[in-house]
């Protein structure tokens, strides 16, 4: 008796992550106005990071801008990165530091201006420019709504500020657009 | 001896109002990071309104996105309006209603559908569709953050929900764009 109700219970299981892995990643269906605390949040494999997009290209349809909240536990941050599209920063809780480097005609970021950040404020940072957040508060969370245009979006990462603009690593799709947009990299770092 | 104080006195006064002007508009020499409470904030003849340009196409020289921080008392809200770009809300405080008609291959908006939104959660408005948001709630402020792409936003008003598209009134620049944005309507609404 157990076999026909084993089958049955496997291909249930089989169709309903068939239809879930479906509607993570379909702008089909989504309700018009969403929680945001009930939105899916990870890591994304990114020790002290926990990431939520608000309303996304590839979650969500849009096309023009994309919208994320990010909390950073003491000592974690972003990469040092550059990409392509602007991006605005409004601080929601906690501290931290901002690292950027306005050297996009150099030969490499070189070493950053660095800037104090701190709940209720907000600043961007210019397209192309070299850039870095992180948590520098021991104490407590540093929570930041994300803004960027031109979604999604394309990351060169470079592993430290001297690190030649020309070899700073593509990042495509970024952490979190990985598991709805699967692209093969193209041969060459772009700058 | 009153003449001459009173003279250098009135041409300081010249000069400071020049300079404030000029700074208001200008996104030179502005700092990096921004306190948000420090921002200007008007209601720009609009009862209830309490609007902050977080970061701005005119302010703060973005070119592809912009940043609100607006404010509802209980009863106020937006006209109805449609623009041809994306917008996305982030609810921070309170709760209301979101009026949205997607019917712009319509001869009208016509009977729009309506939505609850509440602290914490988020939506956007398909380009084009016309739209309204108001604080339904008698009790307490309704405040949001609001993206747009597509800087400085040019919107077209409806009387109610039953003008024809064709009939929306353009309102360019918006309210808060007035002051640094002074250019002539075009000749005939566009739709």
């Amino acid at each position: 008796m157990a076999g026909p109700s084993l089958t049955i219970f496997f291909l249930s299981f089989l169709f309903f992550c068939a239809i879930s892995e479906a509607s993570k990643c379909s702008v089909k269906g989504l309700p018009e106005v969403r929680n945001i605390s009930a939105l899916p949040q990870s890591n994304y494999g990114r020790g002290g990071l926990a990431h939520t997009t608000v309303a996304g290209s590839l979650l969500h349809g849009l096309k023009e801008v994309e919208v994320w909240l990010q909390t950073f536990s003491p000592g974690s941050g972003t990469p040092i990165h550059r990409h392509s599209c602007e991006e605005v920063f409004v601080v929601l809780k906690g501290s931290g530091t901002l690292y950027l480097a306005p050297n996009s005609h150099e030969k490499s970021p070189g070493k950053p201006q660095e800037f104090s950040i701190f709940a209720n404020s907000t600043f961007h940072i210019p397209v192309n420019d070299a850039h870095q957040v992180r948590n520098t508060n021991e104490h407590e969370d540093l929570q930041v709504l994300v803004v960027i245009s031109r979604p999604p979006v394309k990351v060169f990462i470079y592993e430290d500020w001297f690190v030649p603009h020309a070899a700073a690593k593509l990042k495509f799709p970024y952490y979190w657009d990985e598991e709805c947009l699967e692209v093969e990299p193209p041969p060459k770092d772009e700058l």
